[in-house]
């Protein structure tokens, strides 16, 4: 077993939420992990410390320069032990996304180390309601107090935990109302795009309410250049079913490559679907939705898990998936997929990653 | 005069820093301007403070999801007096970038007063050397512990001052050398470019990066669609003399619309000059420079105040500027407006806003 790394104890613990009513990310646990970056130092003082508020310079980069990025995973809890759902998969993503930011990257086996005895000692936080889990933020910015714009010299890393239900409420496999967006875009090639970073997200916030405004649950990105390539729905990325075809659009520099996105296309090849990864045009959706070939549509993402989308909207045309029913095939990828996370299936590819009991 | 606003006096003020020494945005004063934001009350709590560091939640939402905005301008000492320089055009632009991040809006007139009283109060602070000023930066941060991805409900907006060098380092009207980005892309038409945005600068670190390791100071921006037409520099918008006119891209929604850059080309038309703003390709650029009607180059920003290019650097070629030196017109026009800015010369258009002694 690893070498346990220095615990910060604090005073009193919190109270938990109520477990009927725990929303998204609201709540947070007792304590967080926390990584400081200097230049002269490198990576150092990695540490769980009481989960609290924070000192930064009014000057920090990541304040005035956007130099942040962040990753999301969960934690399970069955039979008494929690796992963690391909964490290295997080680590390895977030030190891509560091890479694109100019920041300093991390060593992925370390906060892999770090991150299961913060679970540890969380471990009554998990919650075990359907669709229920804890989720993980680790996130990484830029503290240095300087206005030139350049990449800082400072950075402080912290992954905190808050135990959460659904990403959109009620209950799972909900159909989502999806708009596709003709006028914002969220990313274009050499941009930023393929990178969890921080401006990303405030970026698409405004197409998000005018979706919102309109009854829309998620906004579906098209490419930058074109306008007419299908890329993601921001909090996921998405999947569409043809002629029995799992068909979801490849990775080209804008979009995110999303860690479920990856799992589902493993488990669908396992299950026996063919699944392409291409181009995919909004028109093509809209001939296939006409020729009743579009039968399927659904998004995945960690927070999201796997979600029905049960009605898209694009100009002037609003179509219905599936009756604004789950499909088949977005079922049984939802059985499979949170059967292993949960436990209550098997895991043959080792996703599942046990925390350990440090003492 | 307006209502003084509550001043929270610091203990002990800071010693200065050496003002053959300033660097830029590296040293900051005494004070900062702070108001907050709910959902329930609206912007209030307006109030001048200490500088030092502030207390956030690791969960803020402008660390995680980039919901920042910032602005940037100078105050000048001359005659004993200071004076901003043109502070409404900012306010007015930070609302344009709140709006664009689903930010609530700051009432511009009670802001330009706080920033009076502020500077009142750090008059001592503002340098008096050749190239320097009192680097003023507004910024609003998102404040709200809470990961869902949508507005948040609380931010903070504060004003910090930085007396200042020039931005580049060394003296005013050192020729710089720039970079043509042929790879990354700064910004599309539907997104934030246009925005004062904190993502829209981390994401423009690996290019400065890049062009830095080749010996350049800055990188020159294409259009994100077809990648030929010339955007912004990221510090400072881009201005060409051909055939003796002066041409500058038109703002297209993902070009920065420079305060300087509209000053300029106002001089410039006083001046007599004609001013182009229009779509402006690399590839008409290199031909005007081959039949000797590129004359000048010079961009222009609030940091950057009016800085030669030097040199231009596109795929394969290096062109050379006007010698390396600093053209006729580019010596004119930083004549001209530095005069202006300095007091040295009238202010006709009343761009100098004197900062009143409030007692």
């Amino acid at each position: 077993m690893s070498e346990k790394i220095q615990f910060v104890e604090r005073q009193q613990l919190k109270e938990k939420p109520d477990p009927k009513d725990l929303g998204f990310g609201e709540h947070f646990t007792d304590y967080m992990l926390s990584f400081q970056y200097d230049a002269d130092k490198g990576w150092h003082d990695l540490k769980i410390v009481p989960y609290g508020s924070i000192e930064i310079s009014p000057a920090a980069q990541a304040l005035h320069y956007g130099q942040a990025v962040f990753e999301g995973l969960k934690a399970y809890k069955h039979d008494g032990e929690v796992d963690l759902f391909r964490p290295s998969q997080n680590f390895k993503r977030i030190n891509n996304s560091l890479e694109r930011l100019e920041m300093p990257k991390v060593d992925e086996e370390l906060l892999l180390e770090g991150l299961k005895q913060l679970v540890d000692v969380e471990r009554d936080w998990v919650p075990e309601g359907d669709g229920q889990s804890l989720y993980i933020r680790p996130f990484v910015f830029a503290t240095e107090g300087v206005l030139g714009v350049r990449p800082a010299k400072s950075y402080q890393m912290l992954i905190i935990l808050s135990p959460s239900g659904n990403y959109y409420g009620g209950e799972s496999l909900t159909p989502t109302k999806i708009y596709v967006e003709d006028e914002y875009v969220r990313a274009v090639r050499g941009g930023v795009g393929f990178a969890k970073v921080a401006g990303n997200y405030a970026a698409s916030l405004k197409s998000q309410t005018n979706a919102a405004e309109e009854g829309y649950d998620q906004v579906l990105w098209l490419d930058g250049v074109e306008r007419k390539y299908i890329e993601e729905v921001g909090s996921m990325n998405i999947f569409f079913v043809e002629n029995g075809k799992i068909v979801t659009p490849e990775l080209n520099g804008s979009i995110l490559p999303g860690i479920t996105r990856k799992t589902v296309i493993e488990l669908a090849q396992k299950l026996g679907y063919e699944v392409e990864t291409r181009h995919v045009s909004i028109d093509e959706l809209f001939e296939a939705y006409d020729k009743g070939e579009l039968t399927e549509v659904f998004g995945t993402g960690t927070a999201a898990v796997i979600s029905p989308v049960g009605k898209l909207k694009y100009e002037d045309r609003e179509i219905v998936i599936n009756n604004n029913e789950t499909g088949e095939i977005t079922q049984k990828l939802y059985d499979n997929y949170v059967g292993i996370q949960s436990g209550k299936l098997d895991d043959p590819e080792g996703w599942r990653v046990v925390v350990p009991r440090y003492e």
